[in-house]
């Protein structure tokens, strides 16, 4: 993705209160295609594994341990979470070194937080 | 979903901080599910339209007017959204009204929530 389409997309996602008040047509499909990147358990997992590595980052080495699978297909599904905007990489060296795009992470968390009035008790 | 699997994911799901320690396998096919649930513009639109409607609730006779889709359309995404854990449906003469379920709402929003140490620089 683009730097504009990352700026054009946190402009949609910013500030969208999804909980309190009804999304636009555009916010929603912004927002779904985010969440439905996370909504795979594989890319859920390698979302968890670098958010929690030491420092924050981790490099395809760190993570294939972690998976019966092939370095091709742990190198796709990380590039749909950095198409989704939820992780960045950075190379150096031989290695790409992702980390968790915590503005991304953090509109994702605000925007399913409930609103009061939608309590169900218990 | 039963009241028992819905009491067994929600044990898988409590308390997960996704982004402080690795997920195991079993959190993330029960969470990755709950994502890919909300990860579809529609069923988006419909948690957010339910979640602020007026005393929290809602009938498909509130959403209808939202979408360009028929009935039945739009009950299969209710339907996917209450397997999912994410509304409930309490019916009462002829309507079925839907609420968000709050808790499963919490969990998710706290899931996401970044670690410290994972902060990029704006």
């Amino acid at each position: 993705m683009s730097k504009q389409q990352e700026e054009d997309r946190e402009q949609v996602l910013c500030c969208s209160p999804v909980m309190r008040q009804p999304l636009s047509e555009d916010q929603s499909v912004e927002l779904a295609r985010v969440f439905k990147a996370i909504g795979e358990p594989v890319r859920l997992r390698l979302l968890s594994l670098i958010a929690s590595h030491a420092g924050g980052e981790a490099c395809v080495c760190d993570l294939t341990d972690a998976f019966e699978l092939s370095g091709p297909t742990i190198s796709h599904h990380l590039k749909v979470l950095r198409e989704a905007g939820v992780i960045t990489g950075d190379r150096r060296g031989t290695w790409i070194y992702y980390r968790v795009r915590t503005e991304m992470l953090t509109v994702l968390s605000e925007l399913l937080v409930p609103a009061e009035h939608g309590v169900v008790p218990a």
